[in-house]
């Protein structure tokens, strides 16, 4: 199995995009590829994702992509898995690269949704759930992840702040990113005034509807140019599944998904969660990321709560947890949001994060969740 | 790289479905693990596709699919390259198993249309096309197809009982086919007397809308269960891309992703097009049976057609193409497509194709495309 690494990574800013999905879809591909040193020309596999491309009418994204960079005899195909569609398409990247059949692989993410009215936007994201079962029966993600919540709190009681601070200390990172949907710090007091959405989530629980593009470059060792930036190693690329529908779950103070891929992936890297230095996860919603650093063996079941009201995952804590903003506050266009965590990793890696910093920086993980978990991707980094 | 075989193969009948593409999904992938002799516990990855899953409200399939399996922790995620989704799934199984990511690997194409009125589901098909430049402007793939049939005709003169032969004998084919759409052999007088549907095209020119769903098992020698059932090996998994746009492409008279995948596939397979005993190929429209056979090399540009009338291609001729009948006629479930061609191969050389069987069935080779060619996948199979 080759060495694999990620070579050249960017994302648009997130939020409302005037440009389709196709159109941001080509410019973050280019500014990858250029930041990796190397020419399209180089590339020689591409994987797209675009979940709800039908929203403008375009499937087939990868030709149309592959042939506005110039190399449309590139093979393609377009990856979904719902929210975590583009780390899927990391997944496929690296075992094409691991295995020899590629050397240089464009991952790309790209979602547009903002033309579209809210009902028929939320209609396109409850498309991730269990139609019949879940979606057809009024359940919408806010309402399924309240369940996770609400489950969550019976068992181990938290005080409502705890879901406040996980919204607080997200918009404070996003505040400093200049990719961030939401580029504003919220108080206690603007998360206690915002409405219910679904109980017990206020609004500033939910991550928005964003529009958005990242892309990275997926290669073997000899198309590292370091003169360029500083590449990152793939310690651990791992995808794992779970019973999609919540009422079939033996237990809903996790995700079956994200504890297998967990425990995958830090086999796979030789690491602990003790030995990583920073992480993004999927936070959907507030409880998302409690769940998340309890499920990956970061803390203890029932202690992630603790830990994050004592600052442990503020950016200058000991372990920064979404030092992007999140998709709570750097926002969820949700084909995007997969590499997007990667080029957090990234560019905080690389020292091109700025005033959002950390300040550890040689290991970092990403965690990706389809839906409420019926899919997960989970990676590890080490800097190259 | 490890030899890598298709193990197990299902499909259903093609036509109208009353269940679900997801239900159907299930169904056929059991039926083709069957088969295999292997159980879904055998399963380590399954790649699904569902390009028009929107039309059910449905995305994220795979946990679904593996969910109803019993085997909700695999891995999985669903595979979009228009017509030609599910063999981009082959191939994704292909560089997982020979790469030695998985040893047994589940590919599912599925997909109902049925339940739409026929202009949403043509704006279904639509989607493949490039939307701001085609399918805005009027373009469909009856029309799209027919453009490059009369730029075909312009440069090579055909008698227009040419393209009436290829749908007669897919039709012929497809009369002896219990898993076939449309189980009836026409005339040249029914062909004659359908109506004009795009320039050159009549009715019977084109391949139908179809609910379907097919399934194939791909997994390393270890997992071939002989007493089973005949294994294939595969010998060659290429997928290739072109630049979408028909407008821009330099010439008309073939696809350049077929040629491409061709010449790749028999480079692969060490094979030339004289030792491939029979064929399945992309014939969604009739012209697009001979742009195949003239691409991937059989025939001589401008030849296809003479060899046609000859009766070469037919299932008793020296080179059978598309004895299942094709898209043509065993008809197109735009997902199902590229898996269900391996499921005739399967079935041919494990010598269950009834009455529909070809005399020789040591090397196989099919050829599926994307929309107008924007990408293409050829696979070359050998009889293990």
């Amino acid at each position: 199995m080759r060495e694999t690494w990620i070579v050249g990574a960017a994302t648009n800013r997130f939020g409302r995009m005037a440009e389709s999905a196709r159109e941001a879809a080509a410019r973050v591909a280019l500014e990858a590829i250029d930041r990796a040193g190397l020419t399209p020309k180089d590339i020689d596999h591409t994987f797209v994702s675009n979940a709800f491309g039908m929203a403008e009418h375009q499937g087939h994204l990868g030709p149309l992509l592959n042939t506005a960079l110039g190399i449309p005899e590139v093979p393609s195909c377009t990856i979904e898995s719902a929210c975590s569609s583009s780390s899927a398409g990391l997944h496929e990247a690296f075992v094409h690269v691991a295995g020899g059949f590629a050397d240089a692989v464009l991952v790309v993410g790209a979602e547009k949704l903002s033309h579209l009215d809210t009902l028929t936007a939320t209609s396109y994201f409850a498309t991730g759930a269990d139609f019949p079962f879940e979606t057809r029966n009024g359940a919408t993600f806010p309402g399924l992840y309240a369940t996770l919540a609400s489950a969550y709190r019976n068992a181990f009681p938290l005080p409502p702040e705890t879901l406040a601070q996980v919204a607080i200390k997200n918009h404070a990172n996003a505040a400093l990113n200049p990719h961030a949907h939401f580029q504003k710090e919220i108080s206690l007091e603007t998360y206690l005034n915002s409405p219910i959405v679904a109980s017990p989530f206020r609004l500033y629980d939910c991550c928005p509807f964003s529009d958005g593009a990242s892309a990275i470059v997926v290669a073997a060792k000899e198309f590292v140019r370091r003169p360029t930036s500083t590449p990152l190693v793939v310690a651990a690329s791992v995808r794992t599944g779970s019973i999609v529908d919540m009422h079939d779950r033996p237990d809903l103070w996790g995700l079956p998904a994200s504890r297998r891929a967990g425990e995958l992936a830090f086999r796979a890297a030789g690491l602990t969660p003790k030995e990583i230095d920073f992480l993004e996860v999927h936070d959907c919603f507030t409880i998302a990321e409690l769940l998340a650093l309890e499920d990956l063996g970061f803390y203890p079941r029932g202690a992630a709560g603790a830990a994050t009201r004592d600052g442990e995952t503020a950016r200058k804590g000991r372990l920064p947890v979404n030092p992007s903003g999140g998709l709570k506050a750097k926002g969820h266009p949700v084909s995007a949001t997969g590499v997007a965590q990667v080029v957090e990793v990234f560019e905080q890696m690389n020292g091109t994060a700025g005033a959002r910093a950390v300040a550890r920086t040689e290991t970092a993980l990403t965690h990706n969740v389809g839906a409420t978990g019926g899919s997960c991707s989970v990676h590890i980094f080490r800097r190259g």
